[in-house]
């Protein structure tokens, strides 16, 4: 059922991520900075976050991905990621989108969606909410605070316009994550229900997606892969512990473990 | 000794709580941002974070509590604040203060007082030092930072004045806890003193009183009883760890864990 | 081959921090504001975090030390710092700098350099590619985002150039950490590979420095000390935990457990 050559991809790109060690620029939200710099040290990859119109384009030329997130965004922030986002256009810096809230409120939508005209962006990463909030006008507000209302199979649609409209691969986390680039279309079904017991899950996702899209030139293969080993070490860090300190915890523990058996015999993605 | 009718209103309330998950909207300070969101969704509720003047207004009408926290304040976001608060007031939905650090410096003890001033605040809640500050010119100053320097007993008056004066419940908390909203009046006496070997205690305790003021109309009660909540969630996390940082961690894993025998018996709220 | 009387100072200077609990206020960057704020509770010091213009000058008179780091600086955030440490240098309050990915970008080298030539610093920690590019024009762009790709041993020409032109101490942290102040010169073999595997260790060394440098007038003392404090904490975590969630933890728990007897055994402090 789970595509052996997928998991052995997973492997090899996450060999690769701790072997070269890649710069990942974050212009990120200031809940999830630590916990995301942390969990890309335990993944293997250099995390950097930097925010000032006056650095940032500096900075994501020494950077081998870009991770953009508008979970606490104000005017300036958001003008420092368009500003990063066309830098790293220019470079050849693969950019990736995680549009946090987006459809909660007119101003988180609005940008959004100015990025994805703005910059190319490889990857867009949401829940269902926000992903569809990126192109259908007629479920906005529908997104509770951060926190999805929709299941991934009603924004599995609006995934295949966007991708299209944007050339972009797009990537929908739930309980089983969906990605598709507008041609190939997977589904992964590693994770724990824990993960949604604590913060940051998804931005944590999708900063490991850059550090993936750092190393795999393919961003479809680079999503589906970080997806699958991401959630993998939320099942195993799930077993170590129920409650969500500690397995908040355990869960940068286990993005640092897990090793090639766990990979080649545990990741779920399917075709 | 202690009140068997407010145990089991605080039981009832973290039951609601977990079972409504209320979007709490807080607009707090850098430091506490990660652990207070975490510290939400441990106790059931939902967390979000936004500041930007563009969308705290839009933010707010889908929270059912607002929280204004000025631990590292700015004039922007006091901006954010208040307008948000106003918002807030409009819809009916419940807000409250922690005056972090006022009395400490001119700039914090006058953004407190404003707030108060402009917003109708259900709660507030902060140390000796704080309360006395935001009433009282002459003891300006002894605040320590942002710890106190005062005993809740030399906090009791001003309390009760502020809460006739604003009209609304405030919340003294130290060894034990007094609440008091002019005309009733409460003592906690949950709590470790390991929870002031940790940062932002006093900001996870207001985030808490925050998601319990979204399901209890009663400012006073929602303040009682989540005060006894996190009060016996910290003891619980004493007991198996002696140390901060692993302290932290059992702290979120008991709000998790606690269930209605824990809160029955060991809820201490004195009339 | 260790410094016996080095290693009771260390002692006696952790021992005051834990009785006198100097405030220490920090302007530092919003990764790691929470876990430096944890750290300095851990040690037994005050922390506060304040950075808005309006109020930086009161605050930093309540302090007993003041810390300076440009993790994630912008425009206004370096005003702050410079306003603070002005008046630090009025009132005679210690402060250290923690030039946090100098010599990535031009930004960040200007803004380090110009707060050395503004402020009077007691004490500047950094990487071996954060000193050099204080120093040497030639060899900028080399800092990776934060990390270093210089050795302590290439750094410490300049560290000593560093801090006869700035009559500062110049502590380079690396394997192993070497400190001078121009006439003096140590290093510190306390520390542990594992440091390196979570974010903000550099940081919290120098959040660490601040709360030595507030109880020790001599700033090469201080700094020697509170690196084999820190740095021996860092062993005795990587002893309980080999993955980087749990360590990060424990080493909360370390700085806090740490006594006489592992103090006057542990530190590895040469002259």
């Amino acid at each position: 059922m789970y595509n052996a050559e997928m998991a052995r991809r997973a492997w090899e790109n996450l060999k690769t991520v701790r072997t070269k060690r890649p710069l990942v620029h974050n212009i990120t939200n200031y809940v999830v900075m630590n916990y995301t710099a942390n969990a890309l040290l335990s993944c293997g990859a250099s995390p950097v976050m930097a925010h000032a119109l006056e650095e940032v384009e500096e900075m994501v030329t020494l950077a081998q991905a870009l991770v953009l997130n508008i979970g606490t965004l104000s005017r300036t922030w958001v003008e420092a990621m368009i500003k990063a986002g066309k830098r790293a256009n220019i470079s050849g810096i693969p950019v990736i989108l995680d549009p946090v809230g987006s459809g909660a409120t007119r101003f988180r939508t609005d940008t959004a969606r100015s990025i994805l005209e703005e910059v190319s962006v490889k990857v867009v990463r949401g829940n269902p909410s926000e992903i569809i909030s990126l192109y259908d006008d007629t479920s906005e507000s529908k997104t509770k605070g951060v926190d999805a209302v929709h299941t991934v199979e009603h924004a599995q649609e609006v995934a295949l316009h966007l991708s299209k409209k944007f050339k972009t691969t797009v990537a929908i986390t739930g309980a089983v994550d969906l990605v598709t680039d507008g041609e190939r279309q997977c589904r992964i079904y590693n994770g724990h229900a824990m993960m949604g017991s604590i913060t940051g899950t998804g931005c944590t996702a999708t900063a490991i997606m850059g550090a993936f899209l750092a190393v795999d030139e393919d961003p479809f293969m680079a999503s589906c892969t970080s997806l699958a080993y991401f959630g993998l070490a939320g099942e195993k860090a799930a077993e170590k512990s129920g409650s969500p300190g500690s397995f908040q915890i355990a869960l940068l523990d286990t993005l640092y473990e897990i090793g090639e058996e766990d990979i080649i015999q545990g990741a779920k993605i399917a075709i």
